[in-house]
């Protein structure tokens, strides 16, 4: 692949640019206010697939924002690879915690990125990433060294839930057809220390209401006598865990896989200082299930967590009310065999059943996803790994991860169709967080991975 | 007091429309970008305290919002009245409930009040009453009628907590000095059955910081891993009230005056309806502690309530983070003999051994306020009684509220002066809600009761 590192070489610098480029288009889905700058950033990913050489470039809309297609057929007897990628991005808040604007990328060194890592919204997840094939495919389209077909489809709703992803895949059965799903939208356990991600958790995301009186009251001259509603929401989120962190809600455990004992000691022999982890957090102790390493906690067993939390009085002083509504967003990640739909039910029972007589309450459901396994002895598992090997000079090792991309079930499902979880990005690189970033490091491993999955997921193909 | 009363049906529509025009000025303390509509309306009370005759007009600055005094002194062996009343408001949010702007008053008739009432942030409370003694002293002034001395300070800072009004009361001693201190900042049972407040409640109002990881973190990757300091916020919280709904804040009830059965029972005599109660704030159930009614649970026992509490992504949509920080606004309602300074420290000595090595916190304190009791024995105690009995047709009850001003017992302190908490709102006013009000029938009530106050306390004085 020589030709290919001359080209790499030759063109790394534009590359980085056009990444800077994309990541200056605010994509913010889950507000609607940037519905403008999504539709912005759709239309440069359409662009720059037809410029690289990909055909049938569309953007087809959705019910919500709308998915960018492309696709190369050069050997109908060749496999066919389908990239999923998205490139829309979290919301950056909060805004004050970043060190510079999250929509005006800087490269900058880090202790864990020495040769540089671009600071942007987006930069690790996802644009950083799905760039890298784009760039992988310009590549091979160049030196015609392409040795499988290829279909790009890169959502713009993956950080609201891919709604309306399922119904194109269905819709679209045909068109979408292929072998392999290639992703990369995970981390790689160091620089050092390549991975491939063989499980990720699943997702049930609720937000609940929960109402007292029928308006807000004071606290002098009700306080005492009225149910608090942020109190009594206190009271109900307190008892979703029991003493050893488990999760009370009932029937939440019944279908979660029981993990070998061998298995367990193949996962904790993962690097991983604890020390180290505490402190790049600022935490003095750890917290998590009782009988579980933190990295069973973030692989293996399911959590639950509370992302946002309001209600009250929240401006600057004083303000004695007792207010008359309090909310919370409250996610679980699952673990396989749960079903996000049945633990959604379990949750919206368990939680009306907490609330005492003197509130409401409502329970709403946001996006779910199912949890995944990637089986290790597969085609395609073998391509990355040697994909992997050869670019890093190490086998990487399997890993379960924490995160949730719910459409990997639903590929296997709609489009009968394996996906391979080929991440670039680290866990330190503060996605959905403030100051998110990606080694530059990372992004050029990437394009250089890529090629050789191609590569050897056609030869292995062909035995 | 005939010439009074013809004076008064003469004059009572210029009377409202004045009180309007000041209910237009947005004069929210809590909020520094409303200093300069604070300022006007300082301006605007010490401007009507002129134009009524009052002498000594002066807007004295403080470290926060001014002070308005101003004077009038008939006679040297006449007793002084020393009337106290704020000209500042609440903040009004949240706004979208409100049925027309807080700061453009309209009069609509109501159940409660079928002469009509006027919508406004602050029509009752403050504006509304501590304006009815401006009115009243305009006709006593007009009539030839004041047979006490007068001085009138009305403070811009109630709502935050007076925090300047102490050091004012010291340095003007001499100023101040008074017989008594006459407030209307209460509220009366209902129309039909006029009554004195003598006791109230005091007031510790803290802010508390639970700071989990040093920054946002991705809930996929570190979820279950690392302590939420949302959820940690609420098990916390939770654990203030045990099962019967007491607070369990070490050392909070050592110092709570035993109240005495009779005591309990006079007090459980005066009208209430629970299920009209219930209804009206649109609640299944009350909620409070075991062993006390809703009348004590409000008079007589000290409460805990959240009034605020953030943390998270609170936007729309879906955010999977784990946040860095939670946030809560906590507040207690304390009775005789609690010492809210010493409640501060039990409070904050408590919540910081409540939290678990995992995460930080930071508990501080805004303003407190001791709670008050009335003796029903006094001069000035009869005075009103006699007064509001003249105006109401009906004697008043003793009552005890459960709302707190905290300067009572500062004046009692600092000016050596009893007060009278001779208010007419109704509990029903949703001050510190949207759509506070203040009926016509008590703006006008109360107008008319405060000058048989002055000749009952000039004659029991004078015995």
């Amino acid at each position: 692949m020589k030709e290919l590192k001359s080209y790499f070489e030759a063109n790394k610098d534009r590359f980085l640019d056009e990444l800077l480029d994309l990541l200056r288009i605010p994509s913010i889905s889950a507000d609607p206010k940037y519905a403008p700058d999504v539709r912005r950033m759709a239309e440069a990913t359409a662009e720059h697939l037809r410029k690289v050489g990909a055909d049938q470039v569309e953007i087809f809309p959705t019910d919500g924002h709308p998915i960018v297609y492309g696709e190369k057929m050069v050997d109908p007897k060749a496999p066919t690879v389908l990239v999923y990628g998205h490139y829309d991005v979290q919301p950056p808040d909060p805004l004050d915690l970043w060190d510079s604007p999250p929509f005006e990328p800087v490269v900058k060194k880090t202790k864990l990125h020495p040769q540089g890592a671009i600071f942007a919204r987006g930069a690790c997840d996802d644009k950083g990433q799905f760039f890298m094939h784009v760039k992988a495919f310009e590549m091979m389209m160049q030196q015609n060294k392409l040795s499988c077909n290829v279909k790009f489809m890169i959502e713009g709703e993956e950080e609201v839930g891919s709604k309306n992803l399922e119904k194109f895949c269905r819709d679209n059965r045909k068109k979408l057809s292929c072998d392999v799903v290639l992703i990369s939208d995970t981390s790689i356990i160091d620089n050092q220390t390549p991975s491939l991600t063989v499980g990720l958790r699943g997702l049930c995301y609720m937000e609940v209401e929960v109402t007292g009186p029928n308006k807000d009251l004071h606290s002098g001259v009700y306080g005492g006598a009225v149910a608090n509603p942020v109190n009594v929401l206190c009271q109900m989120i307190a008892s979703l865990h029991d003493s050893k962190r488990r999760i009370t809600v009932e029937g939440f455990y019944d279908d979660v896989e029981k993990v070998s004992g061998k298995e367990r000691k193949a996962m904790n022999e993962a690097p991983y200082d604890e020390k180290q982890y505490m402190k790049s957090l600022g935490v003095a102790e750890l917290m998590g299930e009782k009988g579980f390493t933190t990295i069973e906690r973030t692989g293996i067993r399911p959590t639950l967590d509370v992302n946002g939390i309001w209600g009250g009085y929240i401006g600057e002083g004083a303000k004695t009310v007792l207010p008359s509504k309090a909310f919370a967003k409250i996610s679980m990640r699952l673990v396989p065999n749960q079903d996000p739909k049945k633990i959604e039910k379990l949750f919206a029972r368990h939680f009306e059943k907490l609330a005492p007589k003197s509130v409401k309450v409502k329970v709403t459901a946001h996006h779910g996803g199912y949890p995944v396994v990637v089986p290790t002895n597969s085609v395609e598992y073998k391509a990355a790994e040697k994909a992997m090997e050869q670019a890093f000079g190490k086998k990487p090792l399997p890993q379960r991860g924490g995160g949730s991309i719910p459409i990997v079930a639903m590929f296997d499902q709609v489009l009968d169709a394996r996906s391979v979880l080929m991440g670039f990005g680290l866990d330190s690189d503060d996605i959905h967080s403030p100051n998110e970033h990606y080694g530059l490091y990372n992004y050029y491993k990437g394009i250089e991975t890529i090629p050789y999955f191609y590569q050897f997921y056609a030869s292995l193909k062909k035995k």
